[in-house]
């Protein structure tokens, strides 16, 4: 690994949150840190893009002691866009960190994380990414263990990343309450949420509502689809009290059903 | 494939979109149809979800003739989380048709798409998902040929199906100026979008800006990586003439990446 790397930090729970702080402060050891983050929190946004509803708005906050402070007024992936393309010279960092999350991001969480969208942009560009997230939801989390834990795993994945490989690696540490067992690498764990609209009957409605239209609020259950045996699943992993690391691609393509639907389906007119 | 199936239909245009109109036409022949759409438009809103920010507004818009149409105010994927939710009993259709989307959802477009993000979000419910996506970005897009050719990809998807396979479909037009040479299945196409970001200099911003912000507008240009000899790389299948099918998975998992990080990095502590 470089002595000196350039490192692009964002998340999706907004460029003033605890978590981002403290992994600027564990990432400043490895060299130049850019943090470009969304001005609002943009949980739940996956791979959105801010597109042509509105202009993107962008404002450096602070620079200094090595690590220079902006927000974008846009989703995480659009700020992984906004840095390769107005900031880094050939689009080119050495690795993008995002996180620290507010919360898990194992099993289907990742595929609706604004955090690990912004991993992926990343890996669409063809450098390497890495999210890392805390079961724990609160603002104000104890993110301790991350910040001791964090730095040695990311000095083993910069020494095994094979680069512009397209991978991201989606790190999930156990509450600070668990007792840490070790490392596991993962897959995404199955899971669903069920049960996820309620009706809202409260007056107060941020944004009022138009004639004929009924309000409902978002509220989830989380189910659990991974056979019990399946340790590896990550979400599993976290609940025995490891730090699971789950390898992803950008590319959607089922390979396997690439094959069997070609020989059944492919046709000349 | 039973006689008369019940069919979710969304896109990410909006319910009042002409593509999404010519779908419910083509489809009326295979069951009870429902829509439900995103009230604005939605491209490039990925599988994002509509979370805490605000009350999610529903409204039926009209029934008759085996036809429900109602918008929710969020975005793809939080359309078929409320349909599955709220409207059908037991979480299940037989279906999820998205589209007709107003432009090419090849290639890494995909990734960042909220008809594929809906189309994802029904196979994490174990519900068969089809996209469907016309080579052509104009409001008035002529459909003629995805509305005559569709119904017959359909049945055929239909019948090969795996049912709870959490697979979903990606199924593209060329447009309609392109004579069509015939259907292949395909995979996701490597490429990405570079000098994406313009300064906007305009007065009139939607919006406004804050002291100490400048303004931007995401301007693309796609960048084509796959190997010119890769006619099954989605989108080069559709320079071709040919309709691309290209079977996706919800599960981000890197497999091969799984297998060689495991050997080198699971540890105890």
């Amino acid at each position: 690994m470089p002595a000196n790397l350039d490192i692009l930090i964002t998340n999706d729970d907004g460029y003033t949150s605890k978590g981002i702080a403290e992994l600027v402060s564990c990432m400043r050891q490895f060299g130049r840190i850019t943090v470009v983050a969304p001005k609002y929190p943009q949980s739940g946004m996956s791979v959105a893009l801010t597109l042509g509803r509105k202009a993107i708005a962008y404002r450096k906050v602070r620079e200094g002691n090595g690590v220079s402070w902006s927000y974008v007024d846009g989703t995480p992936a659009s700020c992984v866009k906004f840095a390769l393309d107005q900031i880094y010279p050939d689009r080119k960092c050495d690795v993008v960190v995002c996180g620290i999350n507010h919360g898990s991001n194992a099993s289907v969480a990742t595929n609706y994380s604004g955090t690990m969208g912004a991993a992926e942009e990343a890996a669409i560009n063809g450098i390497p990414a890495i999210g890392v997230s805390l079961c724990d939801y609160s603002d104000d989390a104890d993110f301790s263990k991350v910040t001791g834990a964090f730095p040695g795993i990311f000095m083993d994945l910069m020494e095994h990343v094979r680069p512009g490989s397209g991978i991201c690696y989606n790190v999930n540490f156990p509450s600070a309450a668990v007792p840490l067992r070790g490392v596991r690498i993962c897959h995404e764990g199955l899971g669903y949420w069920t049960r996820e609209l309620d009706p809202w009957d409260l007056d107060e409605i941020p944004g009022g509502k138009e004639e004929g239209e009924s309000l409902y609020v978002m509220r989830g259950r989380f189910v659990d689809c991974a056979p019990a045996g399946d340790r590896s699943a990550d979400h599993h992993a976290l609940e025995d009290g490891y730090i699971s690391i789950t390898p992803q691609t950008f590319d959607r393509t089922d390979r396997a059903e690439e094959l069997r639907l070609s020989a059944l389906m492919d046709k000349d007119f």
